[in-house]
């Protein structure tokens, strides 16, 4: 089998991490990186993993894609989405041959169409992460929790790069990943979880998961949340069971207390992902003419608080 | 015309600037004071008022309603409503003979009802304060802006007691006072303001009035919750036309930009008056069984802010 290439652009925690296995699976895995590129020129990556820990020696580190020598046969694009990120110019360079494929790794929904309007020809495959992963440092990443990855095609269906990058996964260690033909449906049941319990625990004053489960108000705004979830689901075609919800709370009531992405996000003055995770979905429900007024609430809230941040 | 006894119970800075006016005007009013006993004691209270600066010394000073040798005509309680502050107890030495009226000065729907139950022979003035009363240090009130109040009997209709308190305002500077027969709709109509604007203005991340009406969505949410207020006041039997809503958008938008009470108790460490704003009128939704969304979203971030706060 000949030497996967692989891109990662915008080696963040989550990227360094499933990248970084893959490497060690044995695929050629070049990074480009930003702020951090001395540190990971100089090193690599230091990865402390809960599942070993390691270091990830990029075969080759980059500012830009346009730096990358190579054709990749995937490029990963792991950074949050922002509206205002101009994805299209940071990927242009590592897309010019149609059969690199692209990986996203993103919350949130919507976060592929603008790009499969501008790369027409390049494949996406969609994926949802399931992991603790944090960059304590430049170069250091840490990761605790789970370890578990889910892409499939954008729009659905058979993916021979999905499979091949399934199969490459797992001869992989520290990774559970796998190809699905219906990756959409991970994602809506992703945001089931997040759309609540993001806003909320940044709207509610810096609330914990167990205060959120905790206060019978704020479960019931939860709750609420996720029914309108589930109604702008159903118009896009997505099935999510109704006992979802009741998982969701018995899970997350039960978990051990921890601050979502968006808190945490909020505390460090970074950028929330205001719009991947509540305007995107709220535009859905204006298109499809549901009423969210619980989304709308907190949407026109948090899109507030982003803007004052 | 005999001397009109007046005792003002937790004299803060509304309460201190309207009977002062009385005092003023020839009633002889005494105060409970707490926090600011000893300087209010030791030299009364400075008025700072646009309308004049006046000195007001009550006639008597005490710590609580017991050490009140008298029997007032009228009982003022001007402090903000909350739901765990026993005003029972502060008044029921104030209350003793039935001819006592209390006059409330109070935000919000429902802050008379407990009141009520608990004094069912005294007559109960409800008030309504346009007012910008500001207390600067101990013994010391500024007035700015409006100077307007608004009293009728709790319940509706005509009273006695009610119209010779009007008479003993128009003789007072600086008050501009009405007995009205239907303070209820006054009391209404002022929430139509204070559910959308001093929630938002906190659950925003500390909006000014000019960022609430210049953000579309936080505009279009003010507006939601107007709407709900309006429905809830319906089957409460009070008609708030629709273009109040237009009414009051246009008013704080051309209204040079400030904080709201809420936000400016917030960011002062002090409680805020979330149930007599926000839960007695989600309360007053749910018996009618009205879907009040927005309300409700806002009612429970906002108490779980308050709760941490």
């Amino acid at each position: 089998m000949e030497t996967v290439k692989i891109l990662t652009v915008g080696a963040g925690a989550v990227g360094a991490y499933f990248t970084g296995r893959l490497a060690q699976a044995g695929a050629e895995v070049s990074v480009v990186v930003r702020s951090d590129y001395d540190a990971v020129k100089a090193n690599g990556f230091e990865i402390l993993s809960e599942r070993g820990d390691f270091h990830f020696q990029p075969h080759g580190v980059y500012r830009s894609a346009g730096e990358y020598p190579d054709t990749a046969d995937y490029v990963f694009l792991t950074s949050k989405f922002f509206p205002e990120t101009d994805e299209t110019a940071l990927l242009r360079d590592a897309l010019k041959h149609p059969r690199t494929v692209l990986v996203l790794i993103q919350n949130g929904i919507g976060i592929e169409d603008r790009l499969a309007e501008n790369f027409p020809e390049n494949e996406i495959l969609s994926s949802i992460a399931y992991i603790g992963a944090t960059r304590i440092k430049p170069g250091v990443v840490r990761q605790k929790g789970a370890f578990e990855l889910k892409f499939g095609r954008f729009g659905g269906g058979e993916s021979e790069a999905g499979r091949r990058l399934e199969k490459l996964f797992a001869a992989a260690d520290g990774v559970k990943a796998a190809f699905v033909e219906n990756i959409n449906w991970f994602r809506w049941s992703k945001l089931l979880w997040n759309l609540p319990y993001n806003p909320v625990s940044v709207l509610g004053g810096g609330l914990d998961t167990r205060r959120m489960t905790d206060r019978s108000h704020i479960e019931a705004l939860t709750r609420a949340l996720m029914e309108e979830v589930r109604l702008v689901a159903a118009a896009e075609g997505v099935d999510l069971p109704e006992d979802l919800v009741d998982q969701n709370v018995e899970f997350t009531r039960n978990f051990p207390p921890y601050k979502t992405s968006m808190l945490v996000d909020y505390e460090a003055g970074r950028p929330m992902e205001v719009e991947a995770i509540l305007g995107n979905v709220c535009r859905l429900a204006e298109k499809h003419r549901i009423s969210v007024p619980h989304m709308q609430t907190c949407y026109a809230l948090l899109s507030a608080i982003a803007e004052k941040a």
